[in-house]
């Protein structure tokens, strides 16, 4: 198998991420250069000592590059659209980071600009590669329990983001159960037709200030007549709280949490488990490998991708829908 | 403590449910007579069995009798309005199944008339006294983990009722999620205020038949700015499903289902464990138990009763709510 | 089906749980006397609240009744061998406590009339009647696992009985152990040939003062070739802790405890389920009325009973080689 | 901190999964050169894969190697003593993989060398660095449950070993219940003093042609008071079951396997959840990692190690006892 050169743009936190997988964990890829604007000493000492040998500011350098085959879009989601059609107009691959984009005609012309440059656009929806979630979806995906009839998504974030984040994060819709949203799709292998969305604000009183909320409740109806619930949370103290369950003509299948460790500690005051690992990074490791492993497959070995730009653009109208939704307190359709 | 003599109205299924639990499971309390208009031989001899000494048709005798200090209305939902009122105006106490009636005006007039006479009114939301619920809702109620933020509740049959039974029981709101609407209400201690649902029918073609649907999802807002949502299904075949959840500012509190058997069979095909309980006569029989002797309690100390007729009205008022949003596909208040 | 009459010797803390469930969970039997030498006031306020008639200190009055047909023998251990020859004399059939005896001469001759008489003997090894326990049993013996390997019971009581109780207990091996030697050959479907004991003295000084350990282990050897192990303690803080294993060919069948509730509470310092049910009469509480109507049922309809004479006799001659091995330190045979 | 520089010998199973995490998952640590007397062209291309320069058949090119600092041993038993000695006769620091050796006195003077060298030995028992076991022994450590009365350990093979590999193995004591006995010690915080040992032969006709068992069960005593006990077996078609549990003055903790993950299907035939994952490599993965972090910090801090030359010996001296004890039917003294 040929191996597969990457440039990447952006090294933020998800960006780091990305970089030290593709350098230790996967196997087939070459991690060629990265750029990002606001490139630091720390960020060269980092790329540096991943062994990784071209760096810069200037994204125009990645594109431009004639031994790069493909690119990782890890930059901020208002760079999105134009990174993705420049690299397709560069005739590179693209692995995007989630969500796709802001704005859907802006979407829609990146998706028309990767598909008139035959090339392969693949979206960071990383919870479709944890062990757990894929299974639910498996079991559904093969028949076995007959159709689905609802399907439930709990996501809970083990605390509150900073509140400068929540100022330019879009919102909860947008930013936080767009996964959510995607994982709607991928376990009912349906369109999400129509939603209807409840908030309230009881975790920091921030939020209200930026038109935000930090719980959140949407309900959605499907193409092929399932009904379906996800609920948000900004802040669980007892850890990322990530279940799913879908409930069929024969049966329901539902996961649980990772946890830290499978001890029980029985006492007088009673019988303590330990808690679901903290956050997304010790959720989903495997899965932000696993997915970028499948795109290098995808690009070697000219296989589908897993997750496409459809996919990516689904999520956002959904998002966008339940935004209107608990705006105008009335269901949405997604058209 | 004085014996607590009832007279029991209705001998139908819940009917001869909570006479067996008079006659055996109850102290304190003495079955005195029971009136159904359909009382048959069958009927008789089950009363004989229990050691019961006075049956009828007539409800009026139950009324008239001196020797009676409470009822238990067990008989059609359309009756226990103008039972309520009867009963009331004998000085008797009441204890009525759920719902307390099908309409708003007729009901509160049946309220009113409790009011006058001074009578107590229990209403059978059973699920309040399930070991499992109960400690749920007594973990928030402590204000251990701080406010609730979201309630859940999924509450699921094993199996669709007859087409018979679908065609007069008022729809699933009225006479499935009623239920859930109070266990809302229990769990959060706080009044719905406004309710979205969501439907769809895929277990039963005959549901449509009756402008019902065998699967729903309804959320809520509560005063108290929590939000929440209550799945329902008319058939899973695993068994009766009941589970809620509260989240809250510190964490979150939770239920499982009881279990058949804590039985762990492990071979090459996985790991199986025992089913849920069948059915509510499963799940709930202690649950059955416990909320008359609280009722019996109540009238031989003069002690409040646990769930009273605002608990009744209300959860009748959710699912009227509900019932218009799903036509209306819109949110509806609570008033 | 004809009712059964029954007489009840000892009504101690055991005797009140039968006399109770004869009267209340059981159809078709009658309890028409009991006899205890030491029956107080208090004995005969609890006799009457139950409806029973008849009442005195000898029990000779029962053997003797031509109205009784079957007895319960709830006395002390010490009379259970001269209480079953006089029963059978007396031609009445006998449910008797566990163990069956101390001395296997005297359990032998006891036995023996039995055969002679033609009676029922059933022994009260109520732990076969638990759901959790029986399940595990019903698949060993289904034959769908392949042949048993290893036989695993872990048994422990949630404190430690008072001094007084254990100075005539006649130790762990016969007073608690015997319960689990029993479950040995109830879920192996094979004798014991032979066990080694170690023992430990780790909760209460007094236990020594009694040649006595409060901590044991003893590991199994059974005829088809399996092999076992039972650990016990007098005190597990969180509750009654009772759990069986078999491992077999292909597969490993094993159950869990009953929990006081289904509940699980998650915050920042774990996860919280609840503690096994407290002890014996919360756990076995079912398993104690379906021995009993096991055991009218083989009387009414000439069935066999559950629990025989030879299962009474085993468990004690394994609890003495228990007793023997852990004082000589060295495997002794199951004769 | 130094790199610390490493020669390792053998490059058999367990020696490629060292050299995998040595060259890709342990910073700090450098693997210079790899000796295996059976070395062929496939061992030289996974070397070159992993990116180490040097190789070769002769153990000694190793020892006499100016540039490394230490050595991993992951050569057949038989070579530990000898290489051990060698090792810190050449002033190298040492990670020898478990059994240290099969001979006590060997096993003594290859310690006493490590001793007199001053160099830093550690033995490769992995699973005190799994997640799961490690929790259960830090919260018996921290004395939190008070005194340990029961240690239990059940470790269980998905499948047997090939007859060629039982052939050799010196039999199911020291080859797989080796590491449970270091579990024990690990566990209790305290040494063994006796054990007694039951076996049998269930799963597969050749071990017996071979003196050995498939199946076994230990107890043991401790130093401490506390008594304990292992159960083995070669095949549990579920997967590696891997628990244990301590049993303390104020309650228990226990731990559950890993599964493959958190799924459950819950259908009219029962509810499904995952297995335990299959085997050493999956369950303790992140473990056999862990053990080498910890060594390669101990060379380059000069810190403790964390398994020791003397848990080595107690592991083989536990194991030499309960041979002797199955064949001879009697508790042995480890001495």
């Amino acid at each position: 198998m040929k191996e597969v050169r990457i440039g990447q743009l952006g090294l933020g936190r998800i960006g780091r991420l990305h970089a030290t997988n593709l350098c230790q964990s996967i196997p087939g890829a070459k991690l060629v250069a990265v750029a990002d604007p606001y490139l630091n000493d720390d960020g060269i000492a980092f790329l540096k000592s991943l062994g990784v040998e071209r760096w810069g500011k200037d994204e125009e350098e990645i594109f431009a590059a004639k031994d790069i085959d493909a690119v990782l879009i890890c930059s901020p989601t208002g760079t999105h659209p134009d990174f993705i059609r420049r690299a397709a107009a560069a005739g590179k691959h693209i692995f995007c980071e989630k969500p796709v984009g802001l704005d859907i005609p802006d979407i829609e012309s990146a998706l028309d600009a990767v598909k008139k440059a035959g090339v392969k656009l693949q979206l960071g929806f990383v919870r479709r590669f944890d062990h757990n979630h894929k299974k639910v979806r498996d079991v559904v995906a093969s028949g076995r329990l007959g159709a689905p009839h609802v399907v439930k998504v709990c996501s809970r974030d083990p605390e509150q983001p900073p509140e400068a984040y929540v100022a330019v994060s879009g919102g909860i819709f947008v930013d936080m159960m767009i996964h959510d949203f995607d994982m709607a799709r991928y376990l009912s292998g349906s369109e999400v037709t129509e939603v209807v969305a409840y908030g309230t604000n009881k975790i920091d009183p921030f939020f209200a200030k930026y038109d935000d909320v930090d719980t959140a409740i949407v309900m959605l109806k499907f193409e092929n007549g399932a009904i379906g619930v996800i609920d948000n949370s900004r802040a669980a103290r007892y850890g990322y709280d990530q279940r799913v369950e879908v409930h069929c003509d024969k049966g329901c299948v539902q996961d649980g949490n990772d946890l830290i460790d499978m001890s029980m500690i029985s006492t007088a005051d009673g019988v303590v488990c330990e808690k679901p690992t903290w956050f997304f990074l010790e959720r989903y490791n495997n899965a932000f490998i696993a997915e970028v492993k499948d795109f290098i497959n995808a690009v070697a070995n000219d296989a589908p991708v897993p997750v496409d730009g459809h996919d990516g653009l689904m999520a956002v109208k959904i998002a966008i829908a339940a935004k209107e939704s608990l705006k105008e307190n009335r269901p949405v359709k997604v058209v």
